[in-house]
């Protein structure tokens, strides 16, 4: 378990926002490349981050899949949540170690830019201290949804705040109110709770919903004209700053 | 001017935060078949996205070249530049419709991401109304700076703040007091007043400065371990948000 010639190296890959022509040239190097990749994945599913990769991998490539312990979404603030969840990364971190001790390279595969908001990390501070690694950064989600918006988010001197739509109802619109530009992560089913505290900030006029940006099923929106359905997990809130004024 | 089939297409490119191998399939696919390229330059330089493009272009690619009409850096209130860049951006427009009306695709390239803070921008909006446009994210060169200073940006339900060194300090401190993660963009000379704001704000003990991230002369090093000459325009500084906790 120390920085030894003979162990393998982490490379954290990320694989930007969904379309797999927006990943870097060196994420497909690494991911091309890697003797083993390895991604987290919701029982069922085949794993995000593991079908922006396909057609990119190895013949013989040795998958790593870490499904999450829980078959639904569970609250942050739920208690089986905390408890699980640590035990879970723990368990992830330990069978990647093995692959690295037996001196084989491992890709981690991430969805967007790995240290911004990526679970990714906490594999990575779990194994950096010990074993060479090495961080591929990614386009992120946000900007793939205001490119697929066809809107700037910043111009000039435009502040930007990104909020998780986890927050409360009063933090979002404390947060809001007076923002230049803003973007909403983790919609999913915090929307209407969002769609609130945008109202109470006066902001919610120049709203923009994206769902799934840069992905087949791509749905771009003014947020008042949005229905009141359940958001999927793969969709943000946009509020544009200034226009141009040169 | 209008949307004929004839006209070309504008593509505004996003090329990352400056190591080449950061860029997108999708920008080295549309930089590659370009007949014509677009580039802002500072006098007597290559200009920053042309270098990144050097080895990936067509052989016989038309080179448009657009150099900033400023010789100095010149402070965003000075009126000089408000009086020359709008007229600049036309005139760089008038450039690039001829060779769109003409037929020719454009590639418009772009340091980081372009509807992050781009300058590209000025050109999009004056031109996308008139002519066929498709927009493509990159690596936003924050993105690139927290990466090779190896450390996560935000983790859970941390809000992130970025915020360009032109503001004035009262307002970076204001910005800065109680934040969870912030970025500082546009450092440059700007570096003495962000330093006061970060002190002010109780928050310079977590700074972290970047010079030129993943472009060769990189250097990460802790804002209070740096002496007090002039900072370059590639330089940023991060507040990292909360460890993990999980």
């Amino acid at each position: 378990m120390a920085l030894t010639s003979g162990t393998g190296t982490l490379f954290t890959v990320g694989l930007g926002p969904g379309d797999p022509e927006l990943m870097t040239l060196k994420a497909a190097r690494i991911v091309g490349s890697a003797p083993v990749i390895a991604y987290f994945a919701k029982r069922g599913r085949a794993g995000h981050a593991r079908s922006i990769v396909e057609g990119h991998l190895r013949a013989a490539v040795i998958e790593e899949r870490m499904e999450y312990p829980f078959t639904t979404e569970v609250a942050l603030e739920d208690p089986r949540y905390a408890a699980e969840i640590g035990t879970f990364y723990e368990a992830c971190a330990a069978r990647l170690a093995a692959r690295l001790d037996a001196g084989q390279d491992v890709a981690l595969l991430c969805e967007g830019d790995p240290f911004f908001y990526g679970s990714a990390m906490y594999l990575f501070d779990r194994l950096s201290g010990e074993y060479p690694s090495e961080v591929v950064p990614g386009v992120s989600g946000m900007s793939g949804c205001w490119t697929q918006a066809r809107t700037p988010i910043t111009h000039g001197d435009d502040v930007l705040t990104v909020l998780p739509g986890t927050l409360d109802e009063d933090a979002l619109a404390a947060r809001l109110t007076g923002c230049d530009a803003a973007v909403i992560m983790k919609v999913g089913r915090n929307l209407p709770k969002i769609r609130a505290a945008l109202e109470r900030a006066g902001v919610a006029g120049r709203a923009i919903y994206v769902e799934r940006g840069t992905m087949p099923g791509e749905r771009v929106v003014k947020l008042a004209e949005l229905d009141s359905a359940p958001a999927p997990y793969f969709s943000i809130v946009l509020v544009p700053g200034r226009q141009r004024t040169r």
